[in-house]
């Protein structure tokens, strides 16, 4: 039996003696690398934080502390110390979700994996225990280094250190690399403390210290606060956190586990916030992931793609590829066109572009708030921003798309990756938002191309439109199969002609993107039974082509299909079209239902929201026959 | 002929000799008293900047180097210096903007009135200017002490630090109150800068030490840099901005024009991010003001009311005075139940609740998203959080909302002041979006109450809600008159009842909130045409009562009415419910033009969008008559 197999619950792991811990560490390292290669997940975010939960878990007794996470991927030791230990299922329908999750443990508190909240959540918990007398409880929260460089994090700084005894702990996971290289005049600061003067020095100077020092109480971390000071001004002569009003320790060997839980202890006892400044090393102990130079195993697929070296098949075409190509050859063409991320260089594919054009690419740190207004700025400037952003993390700069790029009609170009259900990493992950939320944006032109061609053609509308923020959206993973038009109705493309040979035009079919596959097989089961069937992918969804209330017009039902919620989405555009021209006719939306999704794979989810050519000619049948009795062009009412 | 009279442009400005700055700082002044308090508008802020922008216009080459206002409330000098003197139609369709406008001169450029957003923008032009080469240009940046409490701020800082040639001046107009105190750490640290050991003391040091030294170019900034270090290590011996990358200059005494100019001056010629941090006072000049205690005059309604002391008639009750009340009410009865507010403490109502429990109301600073999450974790620790907030501002913290709130299913009520058209302020002042982005929230509840007893009422509902967010949503000013239900249908009002004396059921209005007087009216002239319509209050516009569909059943047309954007709002949730339900019946649905809004009265804007009782009544009959031939409860098509 091994000692994590002993352990069941946090109360064990407190009663182990120090000298046990680093085999401990040793043998969660094992298990880690063991089972998520052959899951799949966040392998090197959860190796460099084993020593730290495991002090965090000694420090604090959960769940009376909480213990919170930003962003929730290095939470897979937390759930090992707090007695989940099948990963069988990892990220699987029915299996441990790869991120926090209330119905999992009274240990887990945040399920949301958009970074920079935790520091919001634990000033809300700290100020509920104060509100109701909870003195001797403390919020610990664990912050990444790329974190701090989000706004959201400032703002909770600010508020955690308005009151001397709020008792917050900030423990900053620092390597020095979120996803990537940290940006910024942060990322220098931290650099600094870290490097200058060496932090090996420091740390030296801190354990020699600390062993001179008895364990107790505040005094006692006033000590180590004194000592600290020492060794900070060694280091860095001014400290940005202190001017908060906010005590610091730091920095601490995030590896070595009895420092870490000093400074802990220390930092709990202490009765008001601290930031304890820990650094560690993404895939620390696992040396593939330490050595893997890009980001560590961030995240790594299950077993078939893991292992370092293994020959692999030829990987599919992904959309993300053709986006990255595009963006590349457009750069050549036109010098105006610059590219803004927020810490995801490499996961939006703009690495080519920043590397052909260094001084033309803006890594903003984890900000998408100032990624969508100085791009704002930049047009205004005269050039033309291109910012690469997962769809869900939009919803972070959409007052910044509103009224900053919109309201000054500026032409900036915002490139939605990972749109639609995207799978195992839940429901925060889910790019299911943009279609609706957009539609409310003056002046914007939203493009879904259905395939790879289309996504070059339309990033390229996109760019030339110089007046007005335009947004293309895309799905992760491999690009959808190329469907070429048979035909054109206004700017929309005609994917299939419902003919007299089909009967009538029983329905019309509009294909948002790369549903555009699904809804042409609808239409060749629905053709089987006789019934015609248009299919039209109007290409740019926002603003809706007119032309369409005149082709809708010709059918006795219309349907929309999209990969995004059903709510507010292009299905409810297209029906408050046809409403505004006066034409009455049935219309039918289908989408992803407008709840938090729980993770699963992609098709599993989509079968389950009905949106298989299957579930989806069945339905339309059914609707089509019901409406039969109505003459094609009988738009009662409808304005001559 | 006055001073200000002979200036037509900022190079005339510039020719002036400084001796005569005081008299044209006078004259401003004079002209702002006067104008202000005839037109209404914002007062305080503008009297506080008059010397800070004279000097910004000598020194800086607008719209070379763009001169950029956070917010923009404060830029009535600036358009006095740019031209722009004819106040008369101040905020007033035709006339000025209360903002900069792109429209009114080539010196504006931020149209946006959302704070903390202008050094995204200066981090952009910035940039512009390097990726084409323009090194000799500046961008400068005017941002309130309390604008650094949003968290955008912060990510800019740390994007603008990132390169330390870039030449963006940031000026920092401290006067200590934003809206009113800044709350925070970092209140407290601009207060120890303000205050320690005497910020008169440093002045006079650093003045003594300007007279000395000669005024040119680069070493001089670093003389004064030098110097500055020397005030600031005796003010406080460290100094956030500079961990960040970021030069500092100040304080400065920002109502000392040659000061200011000077150091503005320096910071220009130094070639990469300087921060000049100027004290200022609201108000400044014009004792009514400066006197004010609660906000200094922040802004003023027209002239009838705003005279210190003068009689005036009883005011009208407000929506933000019952919502006032009945917190007050709610927090004597129950203990768990908190307010936030983001800087706002006044504007909401929230201040006589946190006067009666000071424990239990946290100001956040201009921190929505703050607000938003730490609101979700005083909700995960037990209390009922009410977050007040303009309705306009909920976009920025639209994540957290769904994220935070919602994902987690955390009881937090959001109450949303200033919602739909609002009027003078321009438009990003209107409250037109959130009725369309909250339904895309899973499991959020949503409550348009349409007078202020029905306020009282849904606000206690919403608060009593323990698993999910909950929305109430109210306009500004006066409330509207009190209409009782003539019945219920579910939980939805029935406010008139089409009956069969009225010939049949031919309309069903689903009026939203306080569009429900007009929606009566509508009725009214409809019954006079022998029209029957049903009008329905549904109270909760999300989740939509199912009954909803029987009562639109027995109707030929249903119609919804809505202070909001028209799309993706209650009305096309209308649609979609009817939809879904199989019931193809024509829907019709009013709202405001989703366009950007310019200044005008709201009664105004309300009549160009056509949702006025005559309009409505006109349309609606139209579309009636075209649907008569259609029988009552004929939906063709229906399921069993």
């Amino acid at each position: 039996m091994t000692l994590l197999d002993s352990l069941r619950n946090p109360d064990d792991l407190k009663k182990l003696p120090a000298e046990r811990l680093p085999q401990l560490a040793a043998e969660i390292r094992e298990f880690l690398v063991t089972e998520v290669t052959r899951t799949g997940g966040h392998l090197g975010p959860n190796l460099g934080v084993v020593e730290l939960t495991i002090a965090l878990h000694r420090v604090f007794d959960s769940p009376r502390d909480p213990i919170l996470f930003d962003t929730g991927h290095q939470s897979y030791v937390h759930k090992l110390l707090t007695g989940r230990k099948d990963f069988s299922g990892l990220r699987s329908r029915g299996g441990l979700s790869g991120y926090p999750s209330r119905a999992e443990s009274e240990h887990d508190f945040i399920e949301n994996s958009h970074a920079s909240t935790v520091l919001s959540y634990a000033d809300g918990l700290a100020k509920a225990n104060e509100v109701q007398g909870r003195r001797d409880r403390t919020v610990a929260a664990v912050v990444g280094d790329g974190a701090l460089t989000g706004g959201m994090a400032w703002e909770a700084l600010n508020n955690i250190a308005a009151r001397h005894d709020r008792r917050v702990v900030i423990v900053v996971n620092d390597n020095g690399r979120s996803y990537s290289p940290t940006m910024g005049g942060l990322a220098d600061h931290l650099a600094s403390l870290r490097m200058t003067q060496g932090y090996e020095q420091a740390l030296d100077l801190a354990k020699a210290a600390l062993n001179r020092a008895p364990v107790v109480g505040q005094p006692l971390y006033e000590a180590l606060h004194g000592l600290k000071k020492g060794i900070k001004d060694a280091i860095q002569p001014q400290m940005m956190f202190e001017d908060l009003g906010l005590k610091y320790v730091g920095p601490i060997d995030g590896h070595d586990a009895a420092m870490v839980e000093k400074a802990l202890r220390r930092a709990r006892d202490f009765g008001g916030p601290v930031i304890v400044h820990c650094i560690t090393q993404k895939g620390k102990g696992h040396a593939p992931a330490e050595n893997h130079e890009e980001d560590q195993f961030h995240s790594i697929g299950a077993a078939k793609t893991a292992p370092a070296g293994a020959p692999s098949a030829p990987a599919p075409r992904k959309w993300t590829s053709v986006f990255s190509e595009e963006m590349v050859a457009i750069g050549a063409e036109r010098e105006d066109v610059v590219a803004i991320t927020a810490a995801m260089l490499h996961p939006t594919g703009l690495a080519p572009f920043a590397e052909a054009y260094p001084d033309r690419c803006f890594d903003v740190g984890i900000a998408e708030q100032h990624a969508a207004t100085s791009a704002t700025g930049l047009a205004m400037g005269g050039l033309h921003p291109v910012v690469a952003v997962y769809a869900t993390f939009l919803n972070r700069c959409f007052d910044q798309v509103l009224m900053d790029a919109a309201l000054h009609r500026q032409g900036v170009t915002f490139c939605l990756d990972r749109s639609g259900v995207t799978g195992p990493d839940g429901a925060s992950h889910h790019g299911m938002w943009d279609l609706s939320i957009l539609q409310v944006v003056p002046g914007l032109r939203l493009a879904v191309p259905r395939d790879a061609p289309r996504l070059r053609e339309q990033l390229r509308e996109a760019v030339a439109v110089e007046d007005a923020p335009t947004v293309v959206r895309y799905p992760t993973g491999a690009v959808a199969p190329e469907i070429e038009a048979v035909g054109r109705v206004g700017t929309m493309d005609v994917l299939r002609r419902a003919t007299r040979a089909n009967h009538s035009e029983d329905l019309l079919l509009i294909a948002v993107g790369p549903m555009a596959e699904t809804c042409c097989e609808v239409a060749d089961r629905m053709a089987d039974q006789g019934i015609g069937v248009t299919v039209i992918d109007p290409r740019w969804v926002k603003p809706l082509d007119e032309a369409i209330v005149g082709e809708a017009a010709r059918h006795r039902v219309v349907a929309v299909v999209e990969d995004n919620g059903r709510v507010g989405a292009v299905g409810d555009a297209v029906a408050r079209t046809l409403r505004d021209a006066d034409l009455d006719i049935p219309v039918r939306t289908f989408g992803i239902e407008q709840e938090f999704l729980d993770h699963a794979k992609r098709g599993d989810i989509l079968a389950d929201m009905g949106l298989t050519p299957q579930s989806l000619a069945r339905e339309l049948t059914e609707t089509v026959s019901r409406h039969a009795e109505r003459g094609v062009g009988d738009t009662a009412g409808a304005k001559p």
